[in-house]
């Protein structure tokens, strides 16, 4: 079981080079990220999109693109090439330098796509100091308020990345203000429902509960003060938010302020897809390659 | 300018011993936090309730009530007379053993209470490390779902805390998990709307924008790598939540997970009301009544 980004990224490693195809791949920001992934023998790079722009890129931004695979075509068809390269021998798919509705169109093309009848979601992994695991938090990128159909396949994605981390059994917590179910809220009511599909065994491969505080999701002292009663409660491992802004709020709040190191996918294809941001780090960026990897192995 | 908790308490101290009036006093947690902020000389207790069982929960706290004020009354009459006393000579008001609706009910009254037509707020302020200022999060507490009108309310309980803590202009984020208006997520459309009537000074002694994602609330390096013009981004002093779940799961994430510290207040009263939390440790339990004192200077 992974506990941490440095055993993602052991892990990463040991699983030698997985094929990273690159959807747009003439970005000095992305050849960097990669070319550093593809140094430690993560990820071996397919870079789609116009042969002579890489190559000015990969000058821009100082990298050789000695070992990476040039898969030549315009800027126009670069999704579509990557996406097709993945379904036929790619491991994970990463986006370069185009716009992400593009990039999620060809990703969500009908036929040639990548679909499995899930919504896409995005899964941040922090490392908060001194917890001693990694927390999944899912989705404060992607879907800005899921319904209940939506929520499920959140939480099935978030699973299965925490499966592709080693974690057999991930606890899932759904996270609320507080933990009783408040028909005020509408998020209790949803993690009543959900909770209950879990019982009757509609939600496989983990442990899921709530409504859940995030201090009784994470901290067994206040579970204890509190007196409540789960298999989840002060160890979860997933923390579930109901819309986009609390996901996003909270992990960056994390992040921003409270030493957290992070990465992050997006989950629900076929093959998972690795979405850099500008504002990431070079460790932040490096991590995501390597979770990449690790969450392409089934 | 108050920029830590540490310069909060000595504050509260400076100020000399403000009357602290509490509501149904009998409660052993009450007693030992309000004590050692009495030691502290930063409270001088005004304990409503029955006298015999004051006594007896200060015995089992193991505090002396020498130098404490009672008035005895009957358990049922405690909030009550708590809000007659703290409206005639107190400073601020303390919940102590009874339900929240009871205490909430005498605080709301409409001819005996502390009303001043806005509504209450939740106003927790963190002191995340290294930050080196106090965040004021507010409102993860209170206010579930709070309207346009009812946010308003929100931002102006928390600039007058902010104000008491010598924060003069006070720069107030409105969060989201972006900085774009987006049709798509309401609480970008009513931070559109309130940043504007900032804009033809409706809400006054504050700067104010938003949407504002966290990171570019908090971050300059963000800011920079975003190019945001807001004379609000990247210093926030003050984070405005659209709703309950954001404010609670974001800051009690920066309490248990991030090493911040925090304390919290109820505003939006004729005095401050400060309701502590069983599981808070005796460290928040002080520094809230320490906030207390100070925003009860106006």
């Amino acid at each position: 079981m992974i506990r941490s980004l440095a055993e993602l990224k052991a892990q990463a490693k040991e699983l030698g080079p997985r094929r990273c195809v690159v959807a747009a791949a003439a970005d000095p920001v992305t050849l960097q990220a990669l070319s550093s992934a593809q140094k430690e023998g993560i990820a071996k790079g397919v870079l789609c999109g116009p042969a002579d722009k890489i190559s000015q890129a990969a000058s821009k931004a100082g990298v050789s693109l000695d070992g990476f695979e040039i898969k030549d075509c315009p800027d126009e068809e670069a999704a579509i090439v990557a996406v097709e390269e993945v379904r036929a021998s790619g491991d994970f798919l990463l986006k370069g330098h185009l716009p992400t509705s593009s990039f999620l169109g060809a990703v969500l093309d009908k036929e040639k796509g990548l679909r499995t009848g899930r919504v896409l979601s995005h899964i941040a992994i922090l490392e908060p100091a001194s917890l001693g695991r990694l927390l999944l938090v899912s989705d404060g990128g992607m879907n800005i308020a899921p319904d209940l159909v939506t929520k499920l396949d959140i939480i099935n994605n978030a699973i299965e990345v925490a499966h592709s981390l080693g974690i057999e059994k991930p606890k899932v917590a759904l996270l609320a203000a507080v933990e009783a179910v408040n028909p005020k809220m509408a998020e209790t009511l949803a993690w009543a429902q959900i909770t209950q599909m879990a019982a009757r065994k509609q939600i496989a491969g983990a442990l899921v509960d709530g409504p859940l505080a995030l201090d009784l999701a994470v901290s067994e002292e206040a579970v204890k003060i509190k007196g409540v009663k789960s298999d989840v409660a002060g160890k979860a491992d997933v923390l579930i938010v109901h819309d986009i802004a609390v996901g996003n709020i909270f992990a960056k709040g994390l992040i921003y302020l409270g030493g957290a190191k992070a990465c992050g996918i997006v989950a629900g294809a076929a093959r998972p897809v690795v979405m850099l941001s500008r504002a990431d780090d070079a460790e932040t960026k490096l991590n995501s390659i390597a979770l990449g990897a690790v969450a392409s192995v089934v």
